[in-house]
């Protein structure tokens, strides 16, 4: 079950992030397929070698650089993704992101990391792949600049941390996806962005 | 004593990280701290991933994380540093830059790298922050363009590699912390600068 | 011969790098120096960190650093290449290619990687320190938009992957050393380029 809810954020993470790459940056197709597997992998590789588990799940597991591969080509042959299938790619990548910072802070508190630095770590897995794609186009980040994204990971991976090993871990982290996921969703539907600094909102 | 300079260095840059970041890019909150955080620590997290000493010590001794994230919550909060701030926060940097090649360069010997591979990991320490923060808002990195940033970093650190072991260590030390700042400062005082390549300056 | 032949990619990816660098972006001679060593560096140490190889070879055998060094050197004094030595630089960036692309698989096949993963971390070892160095100067990677690069890395990978164990192990590595290198010099000849995404095209 979490297997396949992992493979599914992975498929998800790359074909976005290939939508994303090409809809930016006129690319190739090993443009594309690397900056798919980047963002579909890069967060959970990061993790990885900051906790000391190298080689990183993507290079030891088949699966995930294959699965990253083919949704990365998915994007490359459809390129203009109609309406209905953009919006689907949304809910896939809330998906994703919930998924991996719930499962990235659970790694890191099984690595031996303190409760902060695991849910840093796990909202670092959610959002590290699509910050390493914006950096290769010439993007700044969308996490740093725009909407609830990196709050929900952050919330999501806090209610898995701080149940885990109480008897409800399982519960717990079911919770903290359905968390971030629901305030990500909400996000999207009503354009909700975070606080920004004040002498910006002084020259609106 | 080096922790409480540590611990300062660390807001130093977290604070100074935060205000370059937004005084650039249109930032929310989460953005701000995750700037401020990744200045103050990143120099930091390289050279622990690169000598092996994982998971990095900002993330298995909380204050690191914690102090970084107040800093960058000041440089939110003020958000417009007054003049005497401004300065004095270049002060604190220039304290900062002191430190982290120092320590940086003396835990990579201690971790069995030769001396000029050493010096060099000391100034990415001190300067890896820095760089990993402007790519992230789309600047190129001023360490590679402007002033004496990264060769008062390199000379600290030579100092520093040069006395470990020979009895003066813990005056090596803060001997290269202290000539580390004073080229900065002069540098910052009177603005100068490495020399560029011939062909740039033909075009002045 | 593998190590002379390991030098003089060094050596070539530093002065290419350094050279790249500077004809895009004003820098001062650390700047050049840096980006240089980090362009001739970057790609073995993605590969060492990620494999757990730490510290990285290029932190641990002293030639590497310096190498690198040298070649930036040349090309910060050089500065304007004379036509000829600018087209020496592509043979010999191309025999960079070759061999690091080489080198990375093998590298990552002993340290128990598959054969996809030492694939594409065989390529990665080949092209990151060029991606590292574009992104510190604010340009898109080229390996990503622009051209066969990434692919000969990937077919030069598998010849030395597939051929690893088999009792032609050495002759397999020379062959896909010289696969790689023949694709990237016709590359560079006629001008080829992978293919782009459709809707791309569309625009032309």
């Amino acid at each position: 079950m979490v297997l396949a809810l992992d493979v599914l954020g992975t498929f998800a993470f790359a074909v976005n992030g290939a939508f994303t790459a090409s809809r930016k940056v006129r690319l190739d197709i090993v443009g594309i397929l690397a900056l798919g597997i980047i963002t579909a992998v890069g967060g959970g590789m990061i993790r990885d070698v900051v906790i000391g588990d190298v080689p990183p799940a993507a290079f030891t597991r088949w699966y995930y650089l294959a699965v990253a591969a083919v949704g990365a080509l998915v994007a490359f042959f459809i390129s203009r993704p109609p309406r209905l299938l953009y919006r689907s790619m949304l809910v896939l990548d809330a998906v994703g992101l919930s998924l991996f910072c719930v499962v990235g802070a659970l790694k890191a508190v099984e690595f031996g990391l303190s409760p902060a630095p695991a849910i840093a770590l796990g909202a670092v897995t959610a959002v590290g792949g699509g910050t390493i794609r914006d950096v290769l186009i010439g993007e700044i980040p969308s996490v740093l600049t725009s909407g609830l994204y990196a709050i929900p990971a952050l919330l999501g991976a806090s209610v898995a941390v701080a149940t885990v090993g109480t008897g409800v871990g399982a519960a717990g982290a079911v919770a903290g996806a359905v968390l971030c996921f629901g305030i990500r969703m909400v996000g999207l539907r009503y354009r909700l962005n975070a606080p920004a600094a004040r002498h910006h909102r002084d020259g609106d």
